[in-house]
């Protein structure tokens, strides 16, 4: 499938309509799940708070598991080695297990199996199919925010030329991106750092506001090689985040590229926010002459560490 | 006091041993802190999953918050906007709360107040006096650890020839320095990461193995700029880590710097790759002539988003 095609299936899946059981008597969630497939956990923790929610984005599940947990796990193919560890223990523990996998082994496990569609996509153009099972579950998403994201991605799948801008002006001084998010769009900033490493095959890095204030801003005013990066920042709904960006950028003489969210939900905030960054990393990707979907370094990697 | 002297008190932190009390009956622990108290919380997490740990780094306490949940606010100063704030929030949801500071507004909340001695340093130069606390409560650390990483915090306080080589390397090439950690460990990365913006006022990033292994790996092999990064490595004891390390430095013929932890327990190495850190930035900063402890302009953002 092509790239862009690929990119234009995000939309469809929001129409996908399956969802967690949450059964009751849970203490505490785990969510598992590696690169692409990681994404959902660590974007489902960022909205939700009514109880304890604790990432793996490695081999081990952590000692606390018990039957009050509630374990997801995560991986698109099925076969992430990562995952099917986390899994198999997590089954022993005695906690109550969600797999979300089209296919794979991963799919032979779990009290519940969410079964998502297989169209050789990359596993990071399925976010949707990974997440909104979690957010139904939860109660934090409906088909309400599920038909506006529909149609705010529709809009970006028609016109992306401002994404396209971005790319021409990164590609033109070979520069660095930083993506700067805030709660509770700290991952999708993240995300964007991951697009730029597979979809273009260039260095990128993330990080987010107040915590940024602690550290990055420093930097800024004094760094050498500032003119090699290029710095993207969420705009913010929070008062107080947005007067920081604001501060940031005026003490530090930095040049921040605003990018504003469209939606009236988080959900579709964050949906519009993670495909605009779909889109400048896609024509970025086009413009180094670099084909997105190749990712025959990690498959090397994969076989080589067996 | 000068900040080569503020590194040597590093050691004397180890001989700290207050302890936070753990009450029965709690099901999960929030550790709230931010930039340099933010540390300590981080670092416990990877070293403690007998139950659910969730940090915040940002305002608000999660809603899951209750009476069974033990709330520790970590701020040196004691009166960190976000800290006073997530506290206050604490107290009010009858959860059991411990505070740890050296003073200011927070030392008049919490059951159990730990306060840290006043010595006018950099709160990221207090991590042994925030993270001991941490380590004694949950019976990570007791006197044996302590004792093995003060001997080398000594150890590195005579001889860091070798950090001030890394130092000379990144100087002279204006690089921008990359650290990669792994599991117990991804903490100490970034913690690099923020020496290196507050001691040097360089820009800097962080990201840890298996994770990169799913995204940065990509971007090693045909990025732009990569003779302008500077790759420190956490060397590791997990075997498949290490084969994980070896394979992505062949496969994108990537140059690793890589630091070998000294130290028998986890709390020992940990120090010592943390101090490590403090050296080459510490030794930069002399380089570029740049006075670590200038923190101006985040003192500056304080004043101007109030």
């Amino acid at each position: 499938m092509k790239f862009e095609e690929e990119l234009r299936m995000l939309k469809e899946q929001m129409r996908f309509r399956e969802k967690v059981d949450v059964p009751k008597g849970i203490n505490n969630i785990v969510i598992a799940g590696m690169g692409g497939s990681g994404i959902a956990g660590n974007v489902f923790s960022e909205l939700y708070s009514a109880k304890p929610v604790v990432l793996v984005g490695d081999y081990g599940l952590p000692s606390f598991a018990s039957k009050k947990t509630l374990v997801i796990s995560i991986s698109y193919s099925g076969n992430t080695e990562e995952m099917l560890s986390v899994t198999k223990e997590a089954v022993k523990s005695g906690a109550h297990t969600v797999t979300i996998s089209s296919g794979g082994e991963l799919a032979d496990h779990g009290d519940q199996h969410i079964r998502i569609p297989r169209r050789d996509l990359q596993p990071r153009s399925a976010t949707g199919w990974m997440l909104m099972p979690l957010l139904y579950g939860f109660g934090i998403a409906g088909k309400k925010e599920a038909d506006e994201t529909y149609r705010l991605l529709e809009s970006l799948d028609r016109n992306n030329a401002q994404c396209r801008a971005h790319a021409k002006a990164i590609a033109s001084g070979e520069h660095i991106p930083v993506i700067y998010g805030s709660s509770p769009f700290k991952t999708i900033a993240y995300r964007w750092k991951t697009q730029f490493n597979e979809n273009t095959k260039i260095l990128a890095y993330s990080n987010s506001f107040p915590e940024l204030n602690h550290n990055d801003t420093m930097a800024l005013a004094q760094t050498y090689r500032k003119n090699n990066f290029y710095f993207f920042v969420f705009d913010s709904q929070n008062r107080k985040i947005a007067k920081r960006i604001a501060v940031t950028a005026k003490i530090t003489k930095s040049r921040f590229n605003i990018i504003k969210p469209k939606g009236s939900s988080d959900v579709a905030r964050l949906f519009y926010l993670l495909h605009y960054g779909d889109y400048v990393t896609y024509h970025l990707g086009l413009l180094r002459g670099i084909d997105p979907t190749d990712v025959s370094l990690i498959e090397r990697l994969k076989k080589e560490i067996k």
